[in-house]
């Protein structure tokens, strides 16, 4: 099991707050030791941060907490190893260019038997994990359906949810994928989101003893969906998602879902 | 122009000392204002920090400099910006996974006229630099040779050299390129190198007022090259590459050229 972090805004938006919740789940009040990582988008650039070492006690994700970086599109996860080894080339978020532009994917769950995704295509894993042999696969199928970019975006949202109902036969396949525009999730077994807009207000973290006022940080028009394994704040409402389905975010705003 | 740097090593090396002697370029003794980034390798898996913002004053430049960050192979580039607008997607290094393993490119120098250089391959570059369209177009020529990872590498490198010379028609091209393993550099006009072993010595920065006594830092095995646009220290002895060759460096020593 792993933990999931994603984020979709339709400004530059500081995440500091979500990622102090999730990265006390990194060996603190949660088993996730064995690495953590984080990407932020800048339009279609983006910076990846991770380490292999706990969450909790990295000096590296200290400094993210120091860092305002303020992005409109963030995938967060901490890991807990169950297959292949604690090395950097196994932590998640992983990212791959597709139709010239950067995907990047993070995964909770387990896969057995999954073989059958480790056939040949574009994208091929660089390390051991189950997670990135998903990912690559993924990708692999989507290029083979679009060559190129596809005209019709949530045409290929469809088809990438379809795929993962069919990884769902491998196992567990919560899922986070992000182009820098877009956030996909797709739900598995839990996966949970909110949407703040005006009015803000007060947020309470579950994890820490840290409280947050929107209101002092937002402005009116400011719209931000944060999507995590489990809720990470005890007194607003998390939408839990349905086991099989996806939802697709932009600007903050839901554009899409398997119904 | 741009400023570049490379280290191949037999062991984990920090490379702290000649990042703090180039970052000085990055916009206090030298022109490059416009993003810097480094790539460290661990293994197979590697770590980007970039940003865009000049590196004498960046606070994650300074974090990078107080990060014990220990790696085999190295790639670090200023940015002087020419093709492309100021933005994270411009800022070098870019990485890409080939034949399952992530290869990094930084490139000193300025193309004009590429667009032949925009063909179609695997690989598509994400933002707008001559830079990465010609790392792209090496990568897909590559892949057009080699579909499948090189049995031999010393031959695929001397196939990479002669692209290089190809890329030399459209202007400069220093370049220099690792998959964590082999650091190869290939030198249109200005790339100077130099390997520490036993007996180590005092190093002295051109840049900055600082000096090391690399007998305090190192075993007696220990071999790193590093690899820079222009010298980075005023006491020791560095060789100019020679225009139109390319050197090939592994576990801190060269085991390659165009000869």
């Amino acid at each position: 099991m792993c933990e999931l972090l994603g984020m979709s805004a339709n400004v530059p938006t500081d995440i500091r707050f979500s990622f102090t919740g999730l990265m006390q789940r990194g060996g603190r009040t949660g088993p996730h030791r064995d690495g953590w990582g984080i990407t932020f988008y800048e339009d279609q650039g983006c910076r990846t941060i991770k380490d292999p070492a706990p969450c909790c006690d990295s000096p590296i994700a200290k400094l993210v907490q120091a860092c305002p970086i303020k992005s409109r599109a963030v995938i967060g996860h901490i890991r807990q190893a169950n297959r292949g080894p604690v090395a950097l080339k196994n932590t998640h978020p992983f990212t791959r260019e597709q139709w010239g532009r950067f995907w990047t994917f993070a995964h909770n769950g387990q896969l057995t038997d999954y073989q059958a995704l480790q056939q040949s295509g574009k994208h091929l894993p660089v390390g051991d994990t189950d997670s990135e042999t998903a990912f690559c696969w993924l990708l692999n199928e989507l290029d083979r359906k679009y060559p190129h970019k596809p005209a019709n975006m949530q045409a290929m949202f469809r088809y990438l949810g379809e795929l993962c109902l069919q990884l769902q036969q491998f196992g567990i396949v919560n899922i986070l994928l992000s182009d820098g525009d877009y956030l996909f999730s797709f739900c598995s077994n839990t996966l949970h989101w909110l949407t703040r807009r005006a009015p803000f207000g007060l947020a309470r973290l579950i994890d820490e003893d840290v409280a947050i006022d929107f209101n002092q940080e937002t402005t009116a028009n400011d719209v931000v969906t944060v999507i995590a394994t489990l809720p990470l704040t005890s007194n607003e409402q998390w939408h839990k998602m349905e086991a099989g389905y996806y939802l697709l975010f932009k600007n903050g705003e839901c554009v899409g879902d398997s119904a």
